[in-house]
């Protein structure tokens, strides 16, 4: 299949480009460590973190509630994670210490292919985060991680949520190009589907198997996407990068 | 001087990182070539756009226009300015070669040492312009001259232009940080003033002499800044990257 005629590809970032979960397991249990919390099962109190991030975006994606930044939204879940683990905040973990761990999300690591494969895929096109991650999280990320993104998007800079329509049109808007001329990398089929029907945006369908942890799961496509690929390298070599 | 205790350098770019002046004319003339429109100045025609710069920001900053990316005014002013050099845009020039021209902001070069400096600051500092030039303009501007920021932030993604006090406490605020650790970077005594009085930011001045033209000009710091540099390059020398 020849590349693509686009000019920007616009990245999901959480299972896409970075394994959230043993990232936020990882630093949970060392800050736990060293804070002195009972040992509980840290990946799954990171499946209980991230069960709580819909619900909290759905309501600034409804309007029920103004824009705030996903940090704002990962304390207030945190929080609440923390009591129903039977921690309290403040008097079992302090605020310096609920704070470094709200930003272990900062501070999540690449899977193996990722910034060898973006920085393959930077040789060619523009290449973006568009994650619903704020642009502190982005950045900081990336900086620790060394992914070589071209610019930080995501849903702060655009004002909205992803799923939301908006959402993906503000991304290409902000590149001063039109949606058909942009690529949706993703590994959640929800995600490229909503690109693809809200605006028209090309779609790169990349499988993370491993994304809810290391038993694994069925991670396919179930749409016809653009190009499919099993990795971001192997989507660099897909498209000649 | 020791380091600056800062967390992220935040640069103006526009007379700062890029030369605007001599990168306009150039592109003017090449495309005014390419075209067949008659031989003028095109480095006055270049002061001559960017004269038009501030008081078009100012219907924006005022309140009396809402918030228009910077390619837009760019473009309107374009247009004002082609008619006054006897130039009709659609009968002289066709659109594609109109857009191509706006675009020319684009596509500027930097000074000899950005590239150089910016690479050596990223290594201890979180970079990024913030600038009022629009996202699109930044990031093609860093994909074309290897810029290597970190982020781009700048008017568009805040919303608000430079110098209201809005434009730099957004900056800060979208990198999670407290104005003290944030540090502007830039040519102008006004943007640091601003900037410094606005929020608190740290500043560093950098002499750039030759920003309106081959003769020079005074080109010194008119306040206490917390550094002055002769390039991008001595300032990372100075912080000891």
């Amino acid at each position: 299949m020849p590349p693509p005629e686009v000019d920007a590809l616009l990245f999901d970032v959480f299972g896409t480009v970075v394994d959230w979960r043993s990232g936020v397991a990882r630093e949970a249990e060392a800050i736990a460590a060293r804070v002195g919390l009972p040992s509980i099962d840290w990946a799954a109190f990171a499946d209980r973190w991230r069960a709580r991030y819909q619900p909290a975006m759905e309501e600034v994606r409804s309007g029920r509630r103004p824009f705030v930044p996903l940090d704002v939204l990962h304390r207030e879940n945190l929080e609440g994670l923390l009591r129903d683990s039977g921690i309290e905040p403040g008097r079992d973990i302090a605020e310096p210490d609920i704070e470094h761990l709200n930003r272990a999300w900062h501070r999540l690591d690449p899977w193996p292919d990722s910034v060898t494969g973006i920085t393959r895929l930077k040789t060619r096109f523009i290449v973006a985060p568009h994650s619903n991650g704020n642009l502190a999280l982005l950045t900081n990320m990336a900086k620790r991680a060394g992914l070589p993104w071209d610019a930080i998007l995501g849903a702060q800079v655009v004002g909205h949520y992803k799923p939301e329509p908006a959402s993906y049109r503000g991304a290409c808007e902000m590149l001063g190009l039109p949606p058909e001329r942009c690529m949706l990398v993703a590994a959640h089929n929800s995600d490229l589907i909503a690109a693809r029907n809200a605006t028209g945006m090309r779609t790169a369908f990349i499988s993370r198997p491993f994304e809810y942890g290391p038993e694994g799961r069925d991670a396919r496509p179930t749409s016809d996407f653009d190009y499919v690929a099993d990795s971001i390298t192997d989507l660099a070599t897909q498209f000649g990068c």
